[in-house]
């Protein structure tokens, strides 16, 4: 006999693995009868409000199986904040469809709303488990050791500067600088992947712009200018987001000073701004890109370990839910290093609603990541990176006068 | 008895492919008795003017097969116009060197390039052979049925339009638009290859837009219009330059009037003008991206079809030289569509060099492409595309007043 039935939501941007998570919540809430129909609410909290539910449990297998591999979010997303008006008719549309159990697969922001909707049913006295499911490329949940989506967007990142260092180093001749701005607005843990692609560990021209460390301009053009003497190019990977040390955003600086043809104001990437800043203060060729929302959805380059990991935090929650919990998130706790183990553990809504992990200190140089930061994410990226050659150096004896 | 030494390049932009050409070339090369020494030009025709040359005959032999799998260009590349002056150096370092094989590995440029190079031993009356070996992601020379490094570019367009228009689908609550913008400044060719992620075909919100067609702001509105009427979103790809009916680039239409806070006229990519003005237009959110470099050089979206034309091209470039033939460049002549199979041919550097092949008329409908570029186009990219699932889409019935 089933004590009700269960929703599950997925919020926010998406990632390659958010839909293990929904597979893994579905499955193992399929082999407990205490749980009796498992709802997928459409586009997150607004199929709640709007009643609109799919029952899950009557999905083809292999479509529930295809999840797995299988970008986005399945059940589509939102990005909204609960008015009291809101409130009210979730509790409505719960009560009405006698869900008992909620699971929100998100980040920070997804994790209040959690928090929201556990405290309103409890005022209310109505019966209810709450527990989240971390997800976020940003890799900003305190509490976890990482975040579900983060492994993948990280091999995403190690793999691309690999293959971009190829080719900015075959293009010396004609090409200095390239500038590669990644996701992530205020912590730097994607752009930090980078470092990953390093590999033997000075081999990359690499120069790292994390949000964590305050921008200087000086130093900027000062180490971009010793890569280039090292290698003739350099490579610089940044965030989103940069601050210089009295809070201001970097970009800005251009920003606030450009208007396009229409009359407004334009906001520039801060990869365009520092290419700029290159190309004029160190007179190098230099070019940048953006590759934006393709980091988060790429299958292709997909960790298994992610994956396997999403899938797992799913899994995680319900069995948190059957055990009475409530007002908690899944979170994923490194149990070793060498081998890699992870297991899952659980963090009240209260400690990871809306707050952000920044890199700590610890893993970071000045333009780079200490090797802490690669003990902590070579692992999250399941497996290793593409084995590229290089031909020996060595040249045929020459000949003629040099020109 | 050799008849003399081989000297191979590559020239222009890298592509993921573009050292399985030069495995190719070498391993054939290494076969034939009547080629000596076989050297590789660092940094293209570069490496002829400094004499900067490796014995790859001398490389070992995993480095040498490690080439198929490694992307950019191993010898390094150059983009050079050649003087007089270069003319003379060139042949001087190849009579000292017994180069009596040239092969050039690159695009419409490099042919020129080989074609100077034959015609000034032609007139010098030093015997050199000089055979070319198509390279190019825009897929825009003449003769060819396609170009080495297509098929990858093409590959990494279709699987990325899936994931984002997965990621853009599921977030259609809280975001609109999004406007991808990728290579190719003259040719649609790898734009158009974005046609082939929309299986089943009307499943993907997608409006193409080419440099082939001319770029009529209305039309373009009113069908982003209609794709968020159909769809709740829509997903426009365009290739990095768009040109009104009179011939003039699109985005100079802000550029021109855009200064930057340093009073630098700034060049706007097309696609974040796209962006701009649909956001403007439309009142739609609109994100737009430039992914750049990586889209060329991914080896994870790496074609295994477009890694074996590229490395039988080199071969190819090799047995045509033994033929005593030159001035030419290795073509791929398709022989079929069902099943795909490709030959190769050759065409002389006149009808290649300093041309572009435009995506042809009858491949083209407004804002997309026929069946007859799908038909073209999938056997390039090598083999199926992922296999994602969607839910079925039948809600719960509802027990609740719809709000």
């Amino acid at each position: 006999m089933a004590n009700g039935n269960m929703a599950i939501g997925q919020s926010g941007g998406p990632t390659a693995v958010i839909n293990g998570s929904l597979l893994g919540a579905v499955e193992e809430a399929l082999r407990h009868p205490s749980i009796g129909s498992v709802l997928g609410l459409v586009n997150g909290i607004e199929g709640a409000l709007q009643e609109n539910l799919l029952d899950l449990g009557r999905q083809p297998a292999p479509v529930l199986e295809g999840l797995y591999r299988t970008p986005a979010s399945a059940l589509g997303s939102c990005r909204r904040k609960l008015s009291p008006a809101d409130h009210e008719r979730i509790l409505e549309v719960f009560r009405a469809h006698d869900i008992r159990y909620f699971l929100y697969i998100g980040g920070n922001d997804s994790m209040d709303t959690s928090l929201q909707i556990e405290a309103l049913a409890r005022a209310e006295g109505y019966d209810l488990q709450v527990i989240g499911i971390p997800k976020t490329i940003d890799n900003d949940l305190p509490r976890t050791d990482h975040c579900p989506g983060y492994g993948s967007v990280a091999r995403w990142v190690a793999q691309s500067v690999m293959d971009i260092g190829r080719d900015l180093l075959s293009m010396r001749t004609f090409m200095q600088v390239y500038v590669l701005e990644v996701m992530g607005r205020n912590a730097g843990w994607i752009a930090a992947a980078a470092s990953l692609a390093d590999r033997p560990e000075g081999s990359l021209p690499l120069v790292l712009c994390l949000p964590e460390q305050p921008f200087d301009r000086a130093q900027f053009l000062e180490r971009v200018a010793r890569r280039h003497r090292e290698f003739g190019c350099a490579l610089v990977v940044t965030s989103e987001a940069l601050r210089a040390a009295d809070g201001s955003l970097v970009a800005d600086e251009a920003a606030a000073t450009v208007v396009d043809a229409f009359g407004h104001k334009v906001v520039y990437g801060v990869g365009d701004y520092l290419a700029r800043m290159i190309a004029r203060e160190l007179g190098l060729k230099c070019r940048s890109d953006r590759p934006g929302t393709v980091q988060r959805a790429a299958m292709a380059c997909v960790s298994p370990v992610d994956q396997a990991e999403a899938r797992e935090a799913g899994r995680a929650a319900v069995r948190l839910a059957l055990d009475g919990r409530s007002g908690e998130m899944v979170t994923l706790e490194r149990v070793s290093d060498r081998p890699y183990r992870c297991t899952t553990g659980a963090a009240p809504f209260q400690e990871v609603a809306n707050r952000e992990k920044l890199i700590p200190p610890e893993y970071l140089v000045p333009f780079g990541v200490a090797p802490a930061f690669l003990e902590y994410a070579a692992p999250l990226i399941g497996g290793s990176l593409p084995d590229y050659v290089t031909l020996e150096p060595t040249l045929v004896p020459k000949r003629c006068k040099s020109l």
